[in-house]
């Protein structure tokens, strides 16, 4: 007997495409304009932890934690639509990309280095 | 015979939590930290677009592609590395977010009208 | 005999204006666009300070800093540019908006209060 | 006969300074936190663009174009701020970075060449 599994990404995608659909929004979604959303929400993050300290952003109380958990949601929800619109596959493209970073950063010579630990993105 | 299906995103998870201990550098992964780096990886992918026309960010030629992807890969990675440090489930998140915004965007209501569709991350 | 006195942004302004001309670049000066590269530019700045403790950041080394000032250069000529695109006066804008700020955050009602701190930017 | 000239950037300078002391507010305001804010109030401009076409985003309605210009006044604050707590001069590091383009991109090479306009903010 056959099974079909569904990721929980692919999941995620079908759902928005349909929202975007059924709203007729497809339209605006072009890449520029979802980068531009994208990071928007992304801020939203940011000005959550703006005025914490590093140690305060790491506790916070239950209601934060949920205002955080859908920003987070947001930003996860246009990267994914984004990248529908482009054709792109977040989690092969993340998988290639760790494997730049594992050549890029050797454990041996940059731990606890934080001069080098913008270890995902640098390029 | 019980079977453990791993989902993509937990797999990624796991990976990035090793690569970022071989490193040891958990102790910069502050989530006020994290979101910094998350949008300033977003700013790299909005920097691709920015001076595209919305039509021209939808053809991209494929070097530009595999660019673009690689930097929505580092969105996902910090996104996957906050969520961690935050103890979120960033699935069961965006399902919330998305059963929000279908009580708040009826799709009969907002058909076609871009001044509804900041859709997701309205406050 | 009459002085005109030319203030230093207005200059700025002349220059930069002078600048995107003489390269043909105006047309791709859109405020959509100059609020991408604005909000790139913000992102370099961020990236300087992701991984430093907030008391690093106020202790740049003269590299560093001198780095910082070019980032926050580009943040401003981007501003500037945004402004004229959109005939906007920035520093009527600012003096327009202290004043809301300082009757929604009285003195004496929010002194010392880090979660009132979001001061300038609130809706 | 001595003049004395306040610039208007310098005015703001006195200003916002006097504001976030009276609030007892300076302590929050490390480079780090205040990046994190600046980002914040870019990402509230690019807001208002995210959805418009270019064309739209250069002829806003007055009311839009109030809340865009309250938008980029914070902007330049948290710039203002930025800059005071690094001692940095922005007017003579905007003259610095427009110089370093004018050498990088002359004019006659680069004209009208898109790929060519991140003109500014180029590493």
């Amino acid at each position: 007997m056959s099974e079909k599994i569904t990721d929980s990404l692919a999941q995620l995608n079908e759902k928005l495409l349909a929202f975007a659909r059924a709203r007729d929004w497809e339209q605006f979604h072009s890449p520029k304009n979802l980068a531009m959303a994208l990071i928007a929400e992304c801020a939203e993050l940011v000005e959550h932890f703006q005025w914490l300290s590093e140690a305060q952003s790491q506790q916070l109380a239950p209601e934060k934690q949920e205002q955080v958990a859908l920003e987070m949601a947001d930003i996860l929800i246009y990267l994914i639509r984004t990248a529908e619109r482009l054709d792109i596959d977040l989690i092969a493209a993340a998988h290639r990309k760790i494997a730049i970073n594992e050549s890029r950063y050797p454990a041996d010579k940059v731990k606890g280095d934080a001069r080098r630990a913008n270890e995902y993105g640098d390029e």
